[in-house]
């Protein structure tokens, strides 16, 4: 199966107002990522507020995204949801549209507590659409499912016709390192933490990777890999320190996908708010966070139009 | 607000081998609950497997039951999920077909991580069905929210007009009794662990709950509460320890989800299996529990037809 | 073996202004508490910062407690550290005092993952003391050991000769029941939560316990089980809520080793200062403290020289 | 403050078979250690079992291990114990016999809720040695204490005067870096995760850690940084990979104390069993434990006499 090379972005959606999805900025949004070297889209995530959107919704997002993606950006569709029968569903709709690829989280609820009750909930949504490479999103502060990935991988080997690898979004590069040389590297091992390409790298991974600051701090993020690949290490190093300090900000305004999304307004894409139980920026959080960036010449780097 | 009085059972969800949902058996089961002692049923929750159903299966078990249900048999209904804006309309749904009142659950993502998160989740949801009574069902085992009880009934005293208690199924009857004193005992404290009616009924509660080993074992259940009422401590006792006997099986069992769920099967209403992630019992671990069953003459004092 | 009826109190330790033990008070202090009700004395636990003190305060708080108190007054010592070694001769010398018992906590580091890990820890304790009989201090929420009690009062029965029993200090009401009813109730069940003291006794347990709060508050709790033997369900319930009162305050003070620490110079016994790491009260939370314990009436009810 | 170059290692405490500590075995294991390019020890730690002697045990021992030290090799004592008081006593110790640093882990009992908790607790241990440089020993995973390190090290900086940096045993590389980054890198951070070496390298840091697997694999773990150093990421890699390929092994063994000081005898210096609570290894799982070692050539790149 093809590897993914390059960072994918995990996409906010877009809300008007009254807490309907806005479908109008996604055209703009698409262009804006492949212009700052983003080489495709993982949507419906958890940067997506994926799981806050009823089915009908997802569906609309992911043809939208499907419609407004220039060619070779690739559309991956996250379908996970609490229930399998809907995500199968979702996975289904996602193979007819063309997406490029879909992926599940592990459920939150009832949380799975053994690897075999993972994988036959991967391999229920899979199966739905059995042309697609499927990513599971192993995102155990979100999820709550701490699972260890290596037997994992080794239950679907075999299993999961269509299983391409894993997006990792956890702190243990051993795990992710001993995921990655699983079966002479069949699975591809999507890096998941914008914190830490640098150090993914140099142990032998981070080819590929689904960001979620991204959206906002692509060309830095993307330039870690481009300096790495260059052997310029001073610059990798630096572009990571960056891509911290970023992320130090966010943290101060309940990460991501509350901060993050408000950045997207600042740098010009403006999209909204967040859906309950999420809770909303003030204004004054706004000017806070702005100030926190230009203290670090944020604009200056940012994604550009 | 009225406040319940007696036991309230959450059904499970009949299932067809093919794993869709089976409307058939409802009305047996409606009866058999009323005809063992429960008020009603709290339908499409955990032991409904209701983050597991679509949003088109929710509104259908909720009016068949509605069909079915003999009179001053109440309805609650459910409609708690990781995306309010269903949740919302599951909620006027509920009012629209008369159900007696409603429920939601913390939602398992994104956890409320402060308590005015969780009072919005709910705010947003009870508007939804303004002339029901709206229950927040506390079960953090499950939902993963562990936030404090006492100060969300402070925070909702007042902004929610028709909230009406909590379903508690939490093991502290410390923070159940405050809750269950707060105001005035402004609200109805339902209590929601099996193993544990009498003690919270000497406490001062517990006068009102939800089940799920009601199931099957209602009967010596609704005992506990009527022998306490006439002063008869021994009884109450002794229905309280069967009670935990039985309990003491199903954890050998996967839990009430599962292995509660094959109890119905053997006392001769069978529901069908379990959706994706849980798994099923085999025939042999069916025959094993009918065994440890038979061992405390479970097959004797069980809910009867 | 005997069980223990009644409430045991678990006393604070006095430390001068410089930090070192102050044995002086200890002689007033156990006569305070004889007075009030209280049978004996769990010394050197996690109210009297046990591992906070070295082995020699150990050896002399202990030799200090037995020498002060009454006739018929227990006094247990907990002997528990991260070190078997020693908690083992701190055994043996419970035992040349004339000790009435020892006990001891899950070690803290390294935690027993299973439970065969826990039984040894006990037996190679318990055995230093023989004659004495051994109680596990059950309290998952310091100690950081959640494991299930049934299975180690299984696996310890039979194993190690002098186990008396369990100080249980966690909230599920249901496994405490079942090591009660355990093997015909060989074994004693030492309720250890002040808050649950009467539905403990509705289920058939809690005629013995050790209290935290039983320090300044021990008339009050003694009295729940009085009026409960007594038949007075309405005053039983209204001494339960009034320690609840009680314990809502010192929740607001880091709880009862350093607020209810404090409590006992505001009824009289000044008893110093906390060990580092806990945070000594500043004189305006005393104050503060003091204010809403008045509102509730407490200095009328406390325990009396 | 001087910082440390090169990989500590974290040494075993050798015991008899009958539970004592047997101080023979230090002088030819400070040998090996030597041998094998490892600069100095960091004794009484979590591979030590420190928390599992007695204070006499903990001062022989680094009396013997200062006794047998080649010149230039660090010995740095942990003195970290639930009871400051002693922990004190023990780091004015390590400074009279000339060790060249303390060290100590957040006290598991209690817990430190909050940063201000843990510098205090630093605070009293650190002032017992004012000549020498103190170690934060940071593993969350074994002391139970999460609390962020950028915060802590704003909190001691400027009052502790003698706190030299951490040794930092945890998963994310984020926090790590922002710690290496603090203050113009004031503090000296040390690595402490022996499978994630080449990761922390490439993000600035890793140039001083604490090992475990050290013991016994310490060349391997040297040649990382020596490799590095020379921009050989090949054989960089080759030995970090060769490094996790060990600790998988250990991995099935109950980690690094139990299983990776039984290695110790294989190859060819046997310090003997663990202390209670651990449990020791079988000869079946020492022979099942030897041939995992040996299908991956450990026997001929691990450390020699």
């Amino acid at each position: 199966m093809e590897k993914i090379k390059g960072l994918i972005n995990a996409p906010f959606t877009p809300f008007y107002e009254n807490g309907e999805v806005n479908y109008e900025p996604i055209e703009a949004y698409a262009k804006l990522l492949a212009n700052n070297g983003l080489k495709g889209v993982f949507i419906n995530g958890s940067s997506g507020e994926g799981y806050m959107l009823t089915e009908d919704e997802r569906i609309k997002l992911a043809e939208r995204w499907m419609e407004v993606s220039p060619k070779d950006f690739k559309v991956i569709v996250h379908v996970g949801s609490t229930c399998v029968k809907m995500s199968n569903k979702l996975a289904a709709h996602a193979q007819e549209i063309g997406a490029w690829g879909i992926g599940a989280m592990a459920s939150p609820f009832p949380k799975a507590g053994r690897v075999e009750e993972l994988v036959k909930y991967c391999e229920e949504i899979a199966c739905g659409a059995p042309a697609l490479p499927f990513y599971f999103y192993h995102i155990p502060a979100l999820s709550g499912v701490f699972l260890p990935m290596l037997p994992f991988l080794k239950a679907v080997d075999g299993r999961i016709p269509n299983f391409a690898g894993i997006k990792y979004t956890f702190e243990s590069i051993y795990e992710y390192n001993q995921c990655r040389l699983y079966n002479n590297g069949k699975f591809d091992m999507l890096h998941g933490q914008d914190e830490t390409i640098l150090p993914a790298l140099a142990m032998g991974g981070a080819q590929g990777g689904i960001g979620g600051t991204t959206n906002y701090n692509g060309r830095v993020l993307v330039e870690i890999i481009d300096a790495w690949e260059k052997g310029d290490l001073e610059r990798a190093r630096e572009c990571q320190n960056f891509s911290q300090d970023v992320i130090n900000v966010i943290c101060n305004y309940r990460g991501n996908i509350v901060g993050g999304k408000r950045i997207m307004k600042l740098i010009g894409l403006d999209l909204g708010k967040n859906r309950t139980p999420f809770q909303n920026m003030t204004d004054a959080e706004e000017a806070a966070m702005k100030s926190e960036l230009e203290a670090i010449n944020f604009f200056e780097r940012c994604n550009k139009f």
